[in-house]
This record gives structure tokens, C-alpha cells and sequence, in this order.
């Protein structure tokens, strides 16, 4: 950086222009070798939720960050598949960026709509259709490529590299924390980019800064020890009804969620956040379209409807059983009713703590018999708008796609990045190589091999002017 | 008869006791020959709900009733298995007998539950385990034995027998109607026997008077063409909380059904009826040991519980579900919420009324978009405790079982026994060779022999008691 200011600007820039032009042509120059790479991580299966495959993806990757040059470590967690941590320290850059990813994917049922095995990895169309090829073994590998190129190019990386792969991102990333807490001393850097990110549907470069929380129960309402005849529906308990009447208490028709106190750490939206939803494409049509509905909840369009998108704690039932769900009829009294429940959070709310408000809703109305378990607590994630590698990753983006970049204020899914924004302090944004036709977490599942390139150059020109940054 | 009155009383009733020792002694010298041809009938699966092995068992029914002497027929209905209709006439009574029974079973499911593969038909410990073994095809063959007996003891048959034997009770009967409505002018007669009944925990015979209606329906509500990520909750609506929210306005928290006029036409127990539930058994303990519960709903218990059990028409849950219902968390946003319900209705509730005063009440909370299928529609069925045929089925039963027998009123189940009772306006009663621990719709269904046999006895003294009463 000294050197730069003692030649002239023009001179230092075009030297930046080359230097850029060269990461560009090599990841162009050795594309298709990657597109192998990225086939062969995805012909790997690692579906966490059913166990499968995860070891050999976590050796796939770690072998791949070490031909990459990084210093690599497997920590293996309580339970679950390991954590890859590996580390590329620059040789004249000071700064550090943290990387996050997964290679664990989701399940790929139902196998029969799938065109191509969902491990075959069947390149077609100018796209690699495979279970995780975008979500997320694409980012990984795209990834790959950009730093690959730095080192081939330059033999150096312009910033130092922490990257973390998970393998269990897919099911709530239940023993992430056991990682963060062991390596939160290492964990130390400027700033972070998160696992995802690419494109719209106009081909506009999208920086997601944060995400929702959550907080994930399922609820168990037992009566009795078996199922009876439901002749025995006068007199016995039916736990289906109790379960009913519980989640009646939990949010009224309008959506608001009915739990005292729900509500009291949500810190709304700044006025610059709001000129950026304002601004945000979230397009009520192709919503309309894909599911067939006429209009959203409480008539909600516009910018209303974009603030109730990405600003409203939610309360949604994603599953609900209990007792006879054949064809045709069962006349049976059920033992035991079920139901799961995702209350997405904003910031500030804390998972912990309304965890304790639900349950004293139970205990209040009467319910403190049935039976709720935890299974995932997240605090949303939020980096401030004005964060400089927000404003690098648009900068960026603009340049190499040549399109005005959308920044996302925060996506309204949810997902570990808390552990990056919260827990180590470091401003972090989603980026990289995906596209909205990938069919993430569906059936033939894709990862477009232009949007993957082009993706790879993206995170170089980051890692570039991030490792120039002066903040 | 009237050649009983012309000779003395006491040699007339020696007579009768010879008479009917022969009989007894026919059943126990062919007892073995009976229990193969249980197994037969047992070893051929007959599983409605699965259409598995239906033209088989009607045709072996078919066999049994053509040796026994009936002619028959088999009744085609517009879909599903057919219905067995045989007739045997008596030489020299007049009156006619109905019988009704069905050869299809419930389902084997869990079959790793069974000690005895579920169509293996194994004898052991002095019974037959075979899905069917007690209901309800010991049943039939308990009552062919009966008739045979007379057929070989005396060349004939107290009193003309017309048997009804269906194929689709397990399933609701759904083309029983088309069998009574083409058969109606020939299913006349004085009385008739229903398929079930036998013993109680004491050995105590049961003749049972009745059986609640049914209204099944199933509920279907759907909000969206597909499936959400549920980050979509605060916008697109979710079909699990719209079910939830319309069950919650059917039943109050007292079991009371909210639905307008639910409970205008019912018809309150007689005061006869009264003193005999008061006289009923029924265990409290038993149910609440078995169900390991403490207390029954409403606090209910002694006369007000049987009350209750036997009287209250009822609104239950049989079955609910939507979204993901597998292990672990997943965040999704169903399209498809769906709900079984089966309302237990008492004498003079017609399900067709109350299932148009559910749509209204639908209509009338805001509910109209939600889908009601009928799946089930029965009346309540119920026999006069002063019925001829209910004395006869009492008395006889106290003669062959040595205990006293107890009369039920109704019971708290339901089934087709309207057809019968309404409809062909014949009192009916529900008796035959079933015991208390037979594990009916259950793993390791098993008929009792002893009970398979004496129960054959008591079938053959209704016969004859029935033939020469005057009533």
C-alpha cells in the first residue's frame, strides 16, 4: 500500500487494473478444471440431516483447502459431522477476512422429480445439477477458485484467509457454538463473508447484511398412553384438541403474536434501513405467481408489505400431527398431538428469552403440561448499511457484473450468522455465486457455470479492496 | 308349539331340555372341525381398507353358508366387495330370523407388534390369533356351527334365517345402502342379531341394544399451489393456523359442540334407559389403568360418567396434519393443512342435517374456503329394552353362561346397525362369542375357544327361544 503512493495515480491504478485482469484471466483459464472440482464435492453425498456421506465431504473439503494452501484443522464437535478451519496468511497484507460456508446439504427427496441424479452432478445447459451445487458446494468452490487464482498468480493472497466450514448448517448448526467457543480467540479479523449471496432475477448483484433469527419448538401434548377407540371421545382427553386450543392463544387472526412481552426488544427499522427497503425488489408477482394466491396476508403490498417481509417477527406452525393421517377413515382418540412451530426474530430479541415468555404463556393459560422442546435458537443478524465491506461487496459487484448492485438490509430467512455479527463483532456480508433459478432445497438443484466464474471474481475484487481498505 | 300344549307340562319342557342338550352336544363334538374352519376363513386375508384378498373371503363365506344349507347370493355392489346374502328356510317355523355380520378385517399394521404372523390363524393357549380371529369372522363361523347343529340334529331350523354378511365394515359400509335399498322388500322378519357381542371382563354376557351414528368428515384447507420457505410466514397465509383457528370455534373447553342446533333433535334417555346405565358396568379403573390417566375429562365418574359415555354425542379429532412431520427441525410453510373428525351422534340426530349445519357454521366463522368431505355418515341405532328379542337374548345368555347378563342400552361405538334398526325397523341385538381381551383392531387379535363355542350355544338358544315366542 506504502509503494502505491509513492508513483504516480495513473500509473498505480493501471497497475490495479492489470493485477485485477490477471486473477480474471486465470480464473477464466481454469474454469473447467473447477467446474470438475465442484462436480466431484457434489458427486460426494453429505445430507446431514440423514448422517450421509458427511465424513468424506469434510475430508473432500479439507483436502481442498490444503492443495489451496491453507493450514487446515478438523474439530470435531460433541456430535455431528466436524467443523474445517483453515487458515492462509498473507505474506504482505495485514488484514483478515473471515469466510463462511457449509458443505452439508439438504435432503434430496423426492428423488423421482429430479431430471438428473441428484449425485451425478450431470453438467447440462451451461449448468452442474446436483443436491448442494448451489446451496452451498458452489460458493465453496467458486471461492476456491478466486484465492487459488491469488495464489497461482501472485503467490500471495492480498489479505489473510480464516475460513470455516460446517456440516451441519442445514440442520440448525447445533454444535456451531461448541466451535465459536473453542476458536473465538482465532476467530479474529476485520470483517466476514457469509455463505451465500449472487444474483436477482434481472442479474443484479444482491449484498445481503443480515438475517432473521429463530426460534424452533416443537410441542408435545401426550393424554394418555395409547390411542384409544374414539368411542371413548366423551370421556377421555383428545390431545389434538388441547394442542388446538393452545396454539389458538399463540398469535390472533391479524398475526400478532400473543405472548406478553413478545414484542418488547424489537428494535425497528433506522430511517436509513427504511429508505433502503424502500428500495429493495421484492417483487409481490413472481410471489403471486409461484403460489398461485390472489393477495397476502391482511392485504399487505408495497412498501408495508416489504417492512412485514423483512421486519416482522413471525409465528408460523410448520408442522402439525397427530393420530390417523391415511386414506379414508380411522375413528381413532389419539394419545399424543405434535406440532413444530418457527418463530422468526429481529434484533434485538433474544431466542433465550422468549424461549421463557412461551413457556410462561403455557403455564398461564392453563398448558404447562404440555411439553415443549427446543430445537434451534438463533438471534437475528444485522451489519449497519454503512459498514465499509458492505459498501466493497456493492462496489464490487457493480464492477464485475455491470449492473447496479441491490443491498438487502437482511434477507427474512435465517441461519448462524449471529455467531459472525453478534458473538465475534465482525461486520459481515453475503455474497457469492448463486442465481434464483438454482432451485435451492428442491429438486433438480442447480449452479449456473457462468454465474459461478463470474462469482469467483466477485470475491477476488473483495478480497482485493478489502485487503486496501483503510477501515 | 301347538303340539307342546296337547302334551304335559313337564314332559314338554324335558322335551325342550333334551332337545337342546342335543344340540349343545352336536357343538362340542364338532367343536374342532369348527375352530379349522376358522382358521380357514382367518388364513385367507380380507383387509378392506387395502382391497387385500376381498373375492377370496366372500367366496369361501359364500361356500360356508351354501354347505350349511342357505342358498345364496352375492350382491355386486356399484364398487368395492360383495355382499354375501343366504337364506335357509325352516320346514316348520314361520318366523324369520336377520342376521348380520362382515368378513373384512382392520388392517395388520404394525405387524412386528404380532406374536403370531397375523394370518398364520396359530392356535395357542386355547385361542386363534389371526387379525379377524374375533372380529368378526368368529363370529361367523360361531353361528355356523349353531345352525348346523340343527340342520343335523334335527333336519332343520327352528325358524327361517336370513344372513347378511357385508364386506366393508371396517371401512364404513359405504355400499350398504345400495344393498338394503335393492334387498329391502326381502329383508323382512321379526328381529334380528348384530355381528358383535360375548362376554365382559367377569364373563358376564352382554346383549347390547345399540350403537351411536357417526358423521365423519375431513377438512382440507389449502392457502397456496405449493409449499414455502417459511421466512414467508409474515405475508402468505398458513393453512395449519386457518385449520386451527376453525377447529378451535367447534368445541368449547367443556366439550360442549358449538356448532348452532347441534343438539336439537337429541333424543334424552328414557328413564327405563337411565335405570338400566345405572345398572351397566363400566370400569372406570380399567379405562383409566389401560390409558394410565388419572381422572377422566369434566371430572367425570360414576353414573355421570356412564351418562356421558353413553349418551354424549361427541366432536373428535382423529386425525390432523400438515407440513413436515419428520425428526429434526425444518422451516417450511405448508400449502395443505388437513383435519379427520368424527362426530358420534345419539338418538334422533341424522348426520345429512347436522353435517348441512357444520357448512353453515363454517360459513357463518368466515371458514367458507375450506373443503368438508363426508366420508361417514350413520345414524344412531337403538333397540327397545322391552324388545321380545332383547329378553330372549338376556335370558338365554344367563342359561348358557350360568352368570348374570348384562343388558347395554347402546354402546358407545357405531357401525350400519341403523340399516336394521331404522330402516327395516327390526330390533336387533348385539350378541355372539367375542371376550374382553381379544385385541380387536389390534396387534394379536384372538378368539377365544372356550367363547367360540359357548357362544355357539347361546346363538342356537336365541334361535329356538325366538322361534317359539309368540311375540
Amino acid at each position: 500500500m506504502t509503494v502505491q503512493r509513492r508513483i504516480p495515480l495513473a500509473k498505480a491504478l493501471s497497475d490495479v487494473d492489470t493485477r485485477q485482469r490477471e486473477i480474471s484471466e486465470y480464473i477464466d483459464r481454469n474454469k473447467d478444471r473447477f467446474v470438475e472440482k465442484l462436480r466431484i464435492l457434489c458427486q460426494q453425498p453429505s445430507v446431514s440431516a440423514q448422517n450421509l456421506g458427511m465424513t468424506g465431504a469434510a475430508q473432500l473439503v479439507e483436502r481442498f483447502l490444503k492443495e489451496t494452501g491453507f493450514t487446515t484443522e478438523s474439530f470435531s464437535p460433541t456430535h455431528g459431522p466436524p467443523i474445517i478451519f483453515g487458515e492462509l496468511l498473507s505474506k504482505h497484507g495485514s488484514k483478515t477476512l473471515l469466510v463462511y460456508n457449509h458443505y452439508d446439504v439438504q435432503p434430496v427427496e423426492p428423488v423421482d422429480l429430479w431430471t438428473h441424479p441428484p449425485f451425478s452432478a450431470a453438467v447440462d445447459d451451461g449448468r452442474i445439477y446436483a443436491r448442494g451445487a448451489s446451496d452451498n458446494k458452489g460458493n465453496i468452490v467458486s471461492r476456491l477458485m478466486a484465492i487459488e487464482a491469488f495464489q497461482k498468480v501472485r503467490g500471495d493472497v492480498p489479505c489473510n484467509i480464516k475460513w470455516v466450514v460446517e456440516g451441519e448448517e442445514e440442520i440448525g448448526s447445533p454444535h456451531f457454538a461448541e466451535f465459536i467457543a473453542k476458536y473465538k480467540g482465532r476467530l479474529t479479523g476485520e470483517s466476514a463473508i457469509w455463505e451465500f449471496g449472487g444474483l436477482d432475477y434481472d442479474d443484479r448483484p444482491l449484498v445481503t447484511l443480515g438475517l432473521k433469527g429463530m426460534l424452533y419448538v416443537e410441542f408435545k401434548v401426550q393424554t394418555a398412553l395409547k390411542d384409544s377407540h374414539s368411542a371413548r371421545a366423551a370421556v377421555v382427553e383428545n390431545p389434538a384438541w388441547r394442542l388446538v386450543r393452545m396454539l389458538d392463544t399463540i398469535q390472533d387472526e391479524d398475526g400478532r403474536i400473543l405472548i406478553e412481552g413478545w414484542y418488547d426488544d424489537v428494535k425497528p427499522f433506522t430511517a436509513e434501513e427504511l429508505e433502503v427497503i424502500r428500495s429493495m425488489p421484492l417483487e409481490e408477482h413472481s410471489i403471486r405467481d409461484e403460489l398461485g394466491i390472489k393477495s397476502f396476508l391482511y392485504g399487505l403490498t408495497g412498501f408495508e408489505f416489504k417492512k412485514a417481509f423483512y421486519g416482522s417477527p413471525t409465528a408460523n406452525i410448520a408442522g402439525i400431527w397427530s393420530g390417523y393421517t391415511g386414506p379414508g377413515h380411522k375413528t381413532v382418540l389419539p394419545s399424543v398431538a405434535r406440532a413444530k412451530m418457527d418463530f422468526r426474530l429481529v434484533p434485538d430479541q433474544d431466542p433465550a428469552r422468549l424461549a421463557g415468555k412461551l413457556k410462561q404463556h403455557l403455564a398461564r393459560h392453563g398448558f404447562e403440561d404440555i411439553e415443549v422442546s427446543l430445537q434451534a435458537e438463533n438471534p437475528a443478524a444485522r451489519t449497519p448499511i454503512s459498514s465499509p465491506i458492505a459498501k466493497i461487496a456493492a462496489r464490487a459487484g457493480k464492477e464485475v457484473f455491470h449492473k447496479e448492485p441491490v443491498t438487502l438490509v437482511t434477507s427474512a430467512a435465517s441461519g448462524p450468522m449471529h455467531y459472525f455479527t453478534n458473538t465475534l463483532r465482525l461486520p459481515t456480508v453475503a455474497i457469492g455465486c448463486n442465481h434464483p433459478r438454482s432451485n435451492t432445497h428442491a429438486p433438480d438443484e442447480n449452479q449456473r457455470i457462468d454465474v459461478f466464474v463470474q462469482g469467483a471474481k466477485w470475491i477476488a475484487k473483495v478480497i482485493e479492496d478489502f485487503a486496501k481498505s483503510s477501515e
